[in-house]
């Protein structure tokens, strides 16, 4: 690893995870070219180089990476075979294997299970036949998913009488998926796990993550959690992690589940990059998530997760950036925005992160 | 103040002050376009738009104002005929009367003291027989400046023998000096206030200087001062921002001398800008002093200035940054590059926060 002349980092994708990357990027010195198919890119405002380009446009895509030192992306749906072309020219990390585990949730549950991680019980469909089976299984409710290409809910329908099963399939337009059981769980966190080219690992405390229509809408450090069930999640995390030879921030996303036993945990999906639910990191760390990420792709030390202060992350999503100029009054309210043009409804416009305890010098 | 779209913030002066407004006004989802001369100027790798000018380019820099809503700069020398010009354009902030003040230390030094603010006894010198007759008063040693476009100790000599006198106004090349002289301080603190469009006046803890060879090496905060000192301090840059009219930070440079009524203070210059003293704010309080400015000059609220740890900046000057590897693996270091493309020695390459108390949660 060189600092001078700084390394140049690719990212695939321009919104505000690679914003967030190349800030982070900056941050350290290093350069940043941005490739992403949208002309009005957030990405591209902070980026030194950007490239407006289709995924699938092999031209650009090498042109891309021989302008870079090694290639990442803020989204698990980069096509695979771009990543496998990038891959012939530079280091694509996470990697490859991250991506082909992320993208389609059955290898991902199978994977999982192969590590001996408790996930939903689950059921390949592709027949209506395959979903009748699947819920005499599950039981009711259950939630059918495409495999593929799903994210903040879409590309899911929940399932909650038998006679919905076939209105059920049809909305998955022929695409292979899979059905979910429910899983009765008292609450959603996530881990979020940094690991260096050299194996060396940091695990951020975990956060507890509410969603509202199917979009996070707050992470909440600490989570109210048995101290056994945190631990448990890091070691989750941190296994994932190495049986992908990962490098950079992997989060999982987790249901707790309480039982006479206690809490339990149930794995839901990976996200193989930085993740909404870590945006905290940047208020309230030594490390950010997303200098750690930089840091470990570049290959330099991971620094410290270490956190300094209780903390709410709030997404600050459509309409909700009127309230931004009340919050830039408020001490605690650590306000960042992405830079979009525009506002629309459901759309991520920036987060806040409100320091609920911030010790006194 | 409109967020959507973003408001675009111009800057002169593409080095490390620029890159890190740029970086601060990113965050709050502004966009930036940075005007300065040198090809490689490290704030262009962070700006959505940049041009490449001279400063006295009047048509370039119309172009510029054409394109920003508000123009600010990194650092004091920006020509008087391009603020001037700039101004009957879009506004240009802090402004022109802090440049006017701010650029001729003898200009300077009469307005602190019309403010009541103690400075060095100083003469204007533009021939031998004043510098005799200065020094005459001053005593030895005593310092000539020239009164214009001074930084980092160049155009300064020291003048510690009468002897040295014709040589030392030689040194000044023809140009207008000024003979200041000794303050026997026991150290070096600054003062930076942040000030509003509406007045608002939020003031920074005061950082304690070390320089060497001219050069700041590190700002500890706390300062080693009686309270009163401090707050005398406070309001004494407070008072300084006031007369101006300022709008951003404001940083004041004073030496604290210790007599028998205990400590006093002295101002020394003032910087109508973002201040190297200043960055460690940006590791332990609300709202960094980048961010502060910005804030101010896009006429939002400034937030707060609240400190939740002690710090102690480092400049990474020239071949420091040979140790970027080893800081990255301390957890107390908060690294930042400023992604020069070359080390020299004496550059500023970057600087790292020591977080020296962070309060476990």
């Amino acid at each position: 690893m060189t600092f001078f002349p700084p390394l140049v980092i690719g990212i695939l994708g321009g919104g505000q995870l690679g914003r967030m990357l190349a800030l982070a990027a900056a941050k350290l010195g290093l350069r940043v070219h941005v490739l992403a198919p949208e002309t009005d890119s957030p990405a591209f405002e902070v980026a030194g180089a950007h490239t407006v380009a289709a995924y699938d446009d092999e031209a650009a895509l090498a042109r891309f990476a021989a302008e870079v030192d090694v290639v990442t992306y803020e989204f698990e749906n980069v096509p695979a075979a771009a990543a496998a072309f990038l891959d012939r020219l530079k280091p694509v990390r996470p990697g490859i294997a991250a991506l082909d585990v992320a993208q389609d949730r059955l290898s991902e549950k199978r994977f999982l299970n192969g590590l001996g991680i408790v996930t939903a019980p689950f059921f390949a469909v592709d027949t209506l036949d395959d979903l009748r089976a699947g819920l005499a299984e599950t039981g009711l409710p259950a939630i059918l998913k495409t495999r593929r290409f799903g994210y903040d809910g879409k590309g899911q329908v929940k399932i909650a009488d038998l006679a919905d099963a076939e209105a059920g399939l049809a909305a998955m337009a022929g695409q292979p998926a899979i059905l979910e059981g429910f899983v009765p769980f008292s609450r959603e966190i996530s881990v979020l796990v940094g690991r260096g080219l050299d194996g060396a690992v940091e695990v951020y405390d975990v956060p507890e993550n509410v969603h509202r229509d199917h979009i996070l809408r707050t992470s909440s450090v600490p989570a109210q959690l048995m101290p056994d069930t945190a631990r448990a999640a890091a070691e989750l995390g941190t296994r994932v992690a190495a049986a992908l030879d990962y490098v950079g921030i992997l989060a999982v996303e987790l249901f707790v589940v309480e039982g006479a036993a206690g809490e339990s945990l149930v794995a839901n999906e990976i996200a193989p990059r930085v993740h909404n639910s870590g945006h905290w990191t940047e208020s309230v760390c030594d490390v950010s998530q997303f200098e750690m990420h930089v840091r470990a792709i570049a290959g330099l030390p991971l620094g410290s997760a270490r956190r300094h202060a209780d903390v709410v992350m709030e997404n600050l999503i459509g309409g909700d950036v009127e309230r931004v100029v009340e919050l830039l009054r408020t001490p605690s309210a650590h306000v960042h925005l992405y830079g979009k043009r525009a506002v629309r409804p459901g759309r991520k416009m920036g987060h806040v992160n409100h320091i609920r305890r911030f010790p006194a010098v």
